[in-house]
Order: C-alpha cells, then structure tokens, then sequence
C-alpha cells in the first residue's frame, strides 16, 4: 500500500462492533475500493476466526487494524469526521447524503486526515459519537427497512469515496474492447444483401413491401454490428441464395 | 410490497449461490433498497438457516425468493438484462459502471421488466450466463483486490438503482416512444431458429460450430430487438426453411 496515496488518509472507524464477521467483511470492502484503514473502538471480540474467514483476501487490513479504547483516540490527528447514522437525531452536525459526503472527503483529504465512522450494529451511533462528527451521512435506504448491515453500509459509503476519487483525479476512459464497428459501406450492402435474400425465398413480395426494410435497417442502427458479425450474417444470406 | 412500484420490474438474479448467508445478507441489502424480488438459479443450499440470520429483517425477500432450474427460466419476460463481472471478457456484451447501468435500468422499467444477474462467489458469472446479458456491469474496484463479496456487490448494484431511480423521481424522464422489446424467450426462440437455419442451409458446421452462434447472441444483445423485428426475422427464417 502507498502510504502517501490520498485514499489513505482517510480512515474507516467501527465503534464497538458486536459481530466480528461484521469487522472482517468492512476489511474486504474496505480493501476493495482502495481504502485500507480500518480503526476499531472497543471491539467486542478482536482478533477471531469469523473476522478472518469473512476479510477473504483482505487479511492484510484486518491485521492492521488497530484497536482503541475511545473514539477520541481512534480520531487522533483527524480534522474532518463523518458519521454514519440512518436515525434522526437533535442537534446533528449538518447532513449529507453518502455520495455529497463522500465528495467532501475526498476534497479534504488535500487538506489533511478525515475519518468516517461507524456505529454498532445493534445501536447504531451514540450521541456522544456524533457530536464528535462534521457531517451527519445517511445511505438513502427505503423507508420500510432502512437497516443495512454494518459491513453492507461500509461497503456503500467505501465505494461512493472510490467513485468521488476517480471522478476527482479523471481518470481516462476505460480500454475499449476493440471492437471494429462495421462501416456505413458495410451495412448498406449487408442490407441490400438482406432484402435480396428476403425476395428470392418469397418472404418479400416486391409489390407491397411494407415497412420491412426500415424495421430492419432500424435494427442494424440500434446494434452497430462489428465488421466481423456483418461478414458472418453475409455468409449464412450467402448460403441461403446459394440454395435457390 | 407495492407490485405496481418501478423498482419492483427489475428482479436480482443470483447463479448457483453457494453460501447460504450470502443469500440471505442479498435479500437484507434489497429490501434496504426497496428492490424485493430475488431470483435463485440453482442454490447450494436453500432455504437455510444461515440465510435466514443473514436476512434480519428481509425475512419476507427470502420467503417469496423463486428457484429455478436455470438461467433461461429465472429471465422469463425479461427484456433488459444487466450482468454484474470484474473479469475481462471475450466477446462480451457492452461495459457499463455501475451507475450508468443503474440509470438504464431504471429508465428501462418504463418499457418492461429487467433483471440484473450475479455470478457464483467462486467463479463469478459464466460465459453462458454472460451471453444473456445486454450489459456488462463493472463495479469500479481497486485492482489491487476488486474481489467483493456476492451481497456487497449486490448492495452497491441496489443503492446506485435506488439512486437513479430516486434522481428520475425528482425528474421525470422524457416519455419514450413506445417501443416494445423483444422478451428473453423470444429472442431465445430466434437464436435457436437462426442456428437451425443456419445448419439446414449448410453455413453453420455441426462439428466446427465455433463461435458463431455466440457472436450472433452478442449482436441481439446490444441490437435490444423489438417483438417486431423478432417477428420479422423469424418470418424470414420459416422461409428460408420451407424452401429447403
């Protein structure tokens, strides 16, 4: 891990989690999106076996995860704190959507240490918590059942840093799969191909085409076909007319 | 459930899941999402216990999920599909990221029922299962371990459809011009029609097939045909066969 990358300074903090497959599965979500910081507050069992089993291949974040007393502590030397609740609270910190969140973390992080933090999975953050946090985030859920899984609601907010870190940084487009789209040419005659093949087997009657050819020409339009599928669409009408 | 809802035209399909929990932790990540219809394609194990701990509170999810003998039968009256892989592909459907495959989607809910498909935990979706899909969907993961786990990767696919679908509430979209896409079935019955064609007319070899009738199933995937077309196209197909 490059200790200087920006992700890495921001850094994930469970308090109290009560089910350590619950800590082992944040490190592989964690680790999934880049982000490979895990703090644990008063962890009710730490190290275990579930929490291993469930990290997978994130080991690496788990054994580096250190463990605190307090909050307080788990947020030495952080100066912008996000706090994950689903709960309405009196006198929260501002509140912001994860994905506004996850922009403001990201922007920060040129600043300096940002922390995102999480409550139990019984009672969620306490007041004491929160009042420690900048911004209140909420994950939109639905409102007949809006409790995520703790690890489910890591995996959400890890991803939407991810998201505002690529956008941020603007990365170039993906690699195409070289793909070699079929020139105009190609379809054109692969058309008339086509509608040849249409009147020899007497599907077409040329007296009262319809709108036949259009439908398909508008189809073709919607596929953009590869040179590649026009050739093999031409070898079957080929065969076809061969037949007749 | 409201089954007139949007969000309840797109089911989740999961392929021959072989950890019960993870089965159960997908129906929790759903119902949070307000997506309640969950698809299982040769389950391990199910109903299990495990599921049920993991479910929690979406209980009700596991309960309606439906069993099916294979992929065909969990896309029944589907006509827009979305695969979730972080493996590069040959021959694969186009690539979205998550959230613009979420926004499609939603927007597709409008014309007819959509599914999004995952793959096992261990080998991820397979090439068959792939070949089903329009789109290939990416979850933009660190390459340095982009292995997420099943139900993480479902909660993330779920959160970004409930955000684009709670962004096209805020606007509503533009109405759309009433096309009507072809379902799985009918463009699966086109498919195996073409080949029959295909062979009766000497083109296809029996014995080297090679990957033609794959390349064929990618073209149709990104062409979306409508039940028209698939009519007309079969239409031409029965009089290639009759003259043969």
């Amino acid at each position: 891990m490059d200790e200087t990358a920006p992700l890495n300074r921001i850094r994930t903090v469970l308090c109290e989690p009560s089910h350590p497959g619950n800590v082992g599965a944040t490190a592989r979500a964690l680790k999934t999106m880049g982000l490979g910081r895990l703090q644990l507050v008063q962890p009710l069992a730490f190290p275990h076996a579930d929490a291993d089993a469930r990290a997978s291949g994130a080991l690496d974040v788990l054994q580096r995860a250190q463990v605190h007393a307090d909050l307080d502590q788990a947020l030495a030397g952080v100066t912008f704190v996000c706090g994950l609740s689903a709960r309405r609270r009196d006198l929260a910190p501002e509140i912001r959507d994860a994905r506004s969140a996850a922009h403001e973390l990201v922007a920060h992080v040129h600043a300096g240490e940002a922390a995102i933090v999480f409550g139990s999975e019984r009672v969620g953050l306490s007041t004491a918590a929160l009042s420690r946090c900048h911004r209140l985030v909420r994950i939109p859920a639905d409102s007949a059942y809006a409790s995520l899984n703790l690890a489910a609601a890591v995996q959400v907010m890890a991803y939407e840093v991810r998201c505002a870190w690529l956008e941020q940084v603007a990365v170039p487009p993906r690699d195409s799969e070289a793909l070699r789209p079929a020139s105009h040419e190609e379809v054109e005659r692969l058309l008339e191909h086509l509608e040849q093949a249409m009147r020899m087997t007497g599907f077409l009657h040329p007296d009262r085409p319809g709108r036949l050819m259009q439908r398909m020409r508008r189809m073709l339009a919607r596929a953009r076909p590869e040179s590649e599928e026009v050739a093999i669409l031409r070898g079957f009408l080929h065969a076809v007319s061969e037949r007749h």
